[in-house]
């Protein structure tokens, strides 16, 4: 019964904390790029804001009762590697927090499609793919190379910045742990955000793509799956790679 | 006695809040639109900036002798719900904060008027519209269905992060709630202001439009009652219902 | 010798603090509007952004030792209304202080005027009015009344804040208090600073209009002497009436 | 054998630390820069602010273990003048962080020039000083005493941030030196990044120089190695003279 409790909790958490991180995270790629918008033309400093905001806002409230916040199975991965924190807590606790992340992004999205529905209609004629880039990220060279070492490097930085934050005790309590690493994601975006969009989560790109390919919009083009496991497999192993190597220190 | 000094510091505490919420929130609208402004074509960005450092000061100046600053009845509301303030409190100080709210809007907006009225004057010939969008919010695509849908999430995300924060114990003295509720606030902006302006806040907006009503200016045009309601009632219902949420868990 | 030791001390912080501030203040205005320089047109944002931070390096620095860091007299005699700082630590500190402040900004505007004198001299024969504004501020409508309005509201938001984080306990260690000051004046920039360009501190405005007067430059133009007395008379007032109101609680 | 361990762990954080600063900081000069990027055209502003957070994540994760995050020779070299770290944790590291600055650094660059390659591909036949740009700084007014003088200064102001946040016994512990560290080279940068483009760090600007000279890539120009001196020297410079005057008081 406790176990089935703290289950729940933790899928509601998760699922809660990762909604609004995609609420707010292609709510303001909408705002910045979809015609009509009162944020149309703000450019990439304030996309990469909005994601910094998102991130802090989901963490933020899904860690105020119990501490976690992943929002990223990258995140989750690398805990896996650590071991730790799933011995303490229990590993049935692993498949609540990827679902709860997959269905958050899924309901997230959904709510960004009803928010902007107006202002889809009025850009899915002239650029669907812009309809496309509010919901997954798609490179500006396609090339595996390049385009899963970008990836795998801003979640690299990402995982790092993570781990080494939990170094910090001040951080068990509060909301500071939030704080750093939406600055965190902030700087990503604006330093390795240029060449693939930084999806540095698996599922903040596959779950919206799976949104855009039953979003009912006529002309709304492709839903680019052939570039989709870039940022599902990139992201997963800087994941791994990443707790592994601080397991070493 | 005791409770007549507490109603009326809780009225003067909430007051001064607003005041200053409109005064540097309405503030930085006016110098990004109105015309011979310095800050003139900042754009959309700074907006959304400046209304998050105008929570954070309002917050921080209201909230530093007895911690308490709603600024917004929609967090009030929430309290309402959630009862535990209140209760331990008294409901008396209800409409103490409820009438803050009120005047310190009002007052605010008068000060945020004679401080650009000479560039208000500069702008009502040719963007009547202008002014009024110094004063109060107003929807991109004029429809009941989807500036509901918008204000209410808007405000459910601020209430959520409000009440997250409240369960981190170092909140309970210090700025740092403001800090985190104005990054809030800016996040919101960015992310879902791109329809409806994000009033995210009954009195915000009511009150302003009341002093555009009264506003001896020559072609001002209309103060928009028709859409007057929709930036009352969603945020209104959405604190209701994120209070409600909130005492689930 | 206790006191001279504790004057010259209290002078030295100040001195350094208000330099700072200075150096890094005017520094982002010649960045953003001088010629060539690689900030060229970065806009007013990145004004208020520059000011904002060159408040919370300049208080930090300056209150690193002693806690104390006003960095401007509206503080100071915001201060004097208050008396208790000063009862407690000796009025003879009094002139070290303001001292501090007029010695500290005068250097500070020297080394910015060195730092970017290429871009000065760039810049004088077409925009010498540009050249000035890297000194001192100007208003967009010269109106006494509008005017001295706008420079006593922004100080008293300015001061209304300092004296509300003053309540906090949790200040009176750390750089707390800069960071919230620094995002304060961030935002009165945003939000205020449309009209007269919110010097909101006597000696930000004075001490370096004094070094323009005497600036070796060739049609370096009007150093606008007939304004000074606005920001130098407005904030000073409003330090006084703010530390007053904040009294009556 | 204590001894070489701490020597390769503090060699190691350095290392770890300059990288993560390098890859974000060069990263959004390339991502605002170079053609055909997502953040192409975010300007001066972007740049600042990504080299904040990139001080910001850099001393971070480098601090997380051993509470040292240097990054920077200049930084090294005050705490040699300073000698109480020294003192205390041993002269026989001296070595060890500024080996691990320099090979971070190159590492960190390699890694930006293999992420941004299409775009430096992109980019490097008709701005070939672009390319340059991503690796090392460079004056707008090429001058030896003006040059000399802007890098001096801005190491100073960094200097003296960092040892007046030392002076704080709250950020023994916690992240909050890096934060306050990162707003403050952000503020450097908007203020007095104008005229040299603010290495303050002289490996920051050496070690890319280096990659940039063995880079194998066609046209790509001069690595500029008759300045190259200046953001070595001055930087350097300013952190022994910052140290010594910080020993005063």
């Amino acid at each position: 019964m406790e176990e089935t409790r703290l289950f729940l909790q933790h899928f509601g958490l998760e699922f809660f904390g990762t909604m609004l991180l995609i609420i707010l995270g292609n709510g303001v790629v909408a705002n910045t790029i979809l015609k009509k918008t009162k944020g149309n033309g703000q450019g990439f400093f304030a996309i990469t804001a909005g994601w910094g905001f998102a991130v802090l806002v989901g963490a933020m409230v899904a860690s105020a009762l119990k501490g976690v916040a992943h929002l990223n199975p990258a995140v989750t991965f690398a805990m896996v590697v650590q071991q730790t924190w799933f011995n303490a807590n229990g590993w049935y606790l692993l498949p609540a927090l990827l679902l709860g992340q997959l269905v958050g992004a899924i309901v997230g999205q959904i709510i960004v499609d009803i928010f902007y529905w107006k202002h889809i209609k009025d850009t899915v004629t002239d650029q669907p793919d812009f309809v496309l880039a509010i919901h997954s990220t798609g490179p500006t060279h396609k090339n595996n190379f390049f385009n899963f070492f970008a990836e795998f490097i801003g979640t690299f930085v990402l995982v790092s910045a993570i781990l080494a934050i939990g170094k910090y005790n001040t951080f068990s309590l509060g909301a500071w742990g939030p704080l750093f690493v939406g600055l965190t994601v902030f700087g990503i975006g604006l330093s390795l955000g240029g060449t693939t969009g930084y999806a540095i989560n698996p599922i903040r790109d596959l779950a919206p793509r799976l949104v855009h390919f039953v979003l009912p919009l006529k002309n709304k083009g492709s839903s680019n799956w052939s570039y989709s496991w870039v940022p599902v497999l990139a992201p997963s192993a800087a994941g791994l790679v990443g707790g592994a190597i601080f397991l070493l220190f």
